[in-house]
C-alpha cells in the first residue's frame, strides 16, 4: 500500500495540472483560488486509501478522488457566502476576496467540474457511482438548511444536531471511502461497510472538532480556542449545556449569548466554566469514543488482508487523530 | 407523433409528481414554487419532440425531460441572485420571496435533482448523456460569466455577444434536442445534426427576444416594450447601434443610459429613434433569418419519416415563433 504521503503527493500533482480550466479564465480562477489554500486533502485521501485497499493502481482513482476535494471545495465556497464568512484557512474567502456573483457561479462550475471528474471510472460503475454521489450531494444540501434553521432555534434536540452534521459533514466521508471501494470493484459488504464506517468517523471528526474549540491545545488544534463560543454557534457542547442545565444556569447562558461586544475572553471563561460545571467535557469525549468504537466494529467486517487493515487504520488515525 | 399539448400534458404531470421532495421540505419548497409558474417547458418538449422522431414510448422520456426543465429552473434561480431581479414571469423571484440563501441552496439541490432525473435511460446512453449535459452545464456557466463581465464594457463586439448568448442560451436547447435523441438511440448523425440544429435556433431566439423587446406588439410579446432599453441592457440590437453610430449618435446613446430616472417613454423612444435611423431593425430580422435558414438545413439531414420532420418543424414554429 502506498503512505499517506505519497497519496498526498499524487493529490497535489494531479490537483496543479487544472485540467479543469476553460474560458473564460476569470470563471475558474476562484476555484483555482480555494483550491490552492493546502486543505487537509482528508476526502480524496479516503477515497484513495479504500481504493488501495483492493487495488494498487491508484493513479486510476485520482480524478475521481479529486472531483470528489473539488465538490467539497464547492460546497465550502457557497457555504461561505450564506454564513457570510471572512475567513478560510486563514485566507480570504472568495466572495470577501471577489464577490458574492463570483462565488456562486464559480461555485456551480466547481460542482459540475466536480462530476466530470466523478465519473471517471470502468463503465460498470458509472451509475452506481453518480447514484451514490447524487445521493451525498442532496444529502449534503439538506444538513446545510438544517444548519441554517436551528441558528434561529434555541431547542435543537441532540439527535436533530447529530443527524445535521451526519447529513452536513460525514455523508461526504463516507461517500469519499464508498466511492473508492466501488470503483476499485469491492465486494458489496464492504462497499456497505466502509460508507458506514466514514459515517461513524466523520460523526466522531465533527464531534471532536466541537470539543476541540472549547478545550483544545490552542498550538496543536490552530485555531484560536473559543471562536464557537464567542459566536454563539450552535455545537454539541452547547446543545448539551443547554439540555443539562436548570433554569438559572441557562438564564445564564442566554446573558452571554446576548453580549455581542465586551471581552471576548470573559465570556469564553464564564461559558467553559458553565460546561465544565455540567462535565460537558465528558459527554462529548465519551460520544467521540462511542462513534470511534462503532467505526472500528464495523471496519472488523471488511474482507482484505489484516495487514491492509492495520495500514488503513494507522492513516487513519493519524489523519482524524488531532489531539486536544 | 404525440401532438405539442399531449406532450406539454405530460411534462406537467410529470412534474406535478414532485417526486425529488425529500426533508427539510423548507429546501424543496422553493422548487416546487419555481417550477410552478407555468413556463413555456420549451426545453423538455424540445427532449421530448426529438425522441419521439424515433420511438413511441416517449414516457420513457419524460424523467430526462424534467430533469432538463429542472435544470433551466436552476440556472434562473441563480441567476436571478446575480442580477438581483426583483420579479421573474410576474411573480416574485425566490431570493426575493424568501431571501440570497434560499435561493442558493434550494438551486444547489435543484442541480443535484436535475442530474438525479437525467441519468434515468438505459445504461448504454449513460456516460454520454452524462458527458453531454456536463458540457451544456459548464457552457451555461461559462455564458453566465461572460455576460455578467460585459455589464461593465462599452466595446462588446457582435461577436463576443452572439458567443455568450450561444453558450447562456442556444446550448441547452441543442443539449435538450441531443438528450432526447440520444436517449432513443438516435444514429450518430442525427445526434450531431439535432445538437446544431437547436444551436441555430436558440440563436434565433435569443436575438427574436431581443429584437421584440424593442419593436414588439405588447399584446402577443407579454412583456412591456423597451424594458432592455430603460435598463441598459446590453442586447444585440444596442451592440450593434454602437458599432455602426457615428460618434456624434454614440454621444447620444451614453447620454441616455446615464439617464437612471426621468420618463422611461422617453427613452424609450429616443433610443429606438436611434435604432430605426441605423436600420438596427433590419439587421437583426436578417440575422434571425439567416440562422433559422441555417437551422433548417441542418434539419434537413437528419434521417426520419418526411412526415415526421414535417409535424416536428410546426411544432417547433409553434413553440418558437412568437409574432411580433
Amino acid at each position: 500500500m502506498y503512505t499517506i504521503d505519497e497519496l498526498r503527493e499524487m493529490v497535489k500533482a494531479e490537483l496543479e495540472k487544472q485540467e479543469y480550466v476553460g474560458d473564460p479564465y476569470s470563471l475558474y480562477e476562484p476555484i483555482i483560488y480555494m483550491l490552492g489554500d493546502g486543505g487537509k486533502r482528508l476526502r480524496p485521501l479516503l477515497a484513495l486509501l479504500a481504493y488501495n485497499l483492493y487495488r494498487d493502481d491508484v493513479e486510476k482513482a485520482l480524478k475521481p478522488a479529486i472531483g470528489i476535494e473539488i465538490f467539497h471545495n464547492y460546497t465550502l465556497l457557497h457555504d461561505d457566502v450564506m454564513d457570510d464568512a471572512t475567513l478560510r484557512r486563514g485566507r480570504l474567502t472568495v466572495h470577501k476576496k471577489w464577490n458574492s456573483n463570483v462565488a456562486i457561479l464559480s461555485g456551480d462550475a466547481a460542482a459540475v467540474t466536480a462530476y466530470k471528474y466523478i465519473e471517471y471510472c470502468d463503465d460498470e460503475y458509472l451509475r452506481r457511482g453518480i447514484d451514490g454521489f447524487n445521493q451525498v450531494a442532496m444529502d449534503v444540501c439538506r444538513g446545510q438548511q438544517y444548519d441554517m434553521e436551528f441558528e434561529t432555534r434555541d431547542d435543537v434536540t441532540e439527535e436533530e444536531y447529530l443527524t445535521m452534521i451526519y447529513l452536513k459533514t460525514s455523508v461526504l466521508i463516507a461517500g469519499s471511502l464508498r466511492h473508492g471501494a466501488l470503483i476499485a470493484g469491492a465486494p458489496e459488504k464492504d462497499y456497505t461497510a466502509l460508507y458506514e464506517f466514514g459515517g461513524y468517523l466523520g460523526q466522531a471528526f465533527q464531534l471532536q472538532d466541537d470539543y476541540l474549540d472549547v478545550y483544545g491545545d490552542v498550538g496543536v488544534f490552530g485555531k484560536n480556542i473559543g471562536g464557537d463560543i464567542v459566536t454563539n454557534k450552535k455545537t454539541y457542547m452547547l446543545i448539551k449545556a443547554l439540555e443539562l442545565a436548570d433554569e438559572a444556569t441557562k438564564e445564564e447562558l442566554r446573558g452571554w449569548f446576548a453580549r455581542r461586544d465586551g471581552n471576548p475572553r470573559e465570556k469564553i471563561e464564564a461559558v467553559t466554566r458553565v460546561y465544565d460545571r455540567l462535565h460537558i467535557d465528558e459527554l462529548a469525549l465519551q460520544k467521540i469514543n462511542a462513534y470511534l468504537e462503532k467505526s472500528y466494529a464495523v471496519l472488523d467486517e471488511i474482507q482484505v488482508k489484516p495487514e491492509f487493515k492495520e495500514i488503513f487504520m494507522e492513516v487513519i488515525r493519524e489523519l482524524i487523530g488531532r489531539k486536544k
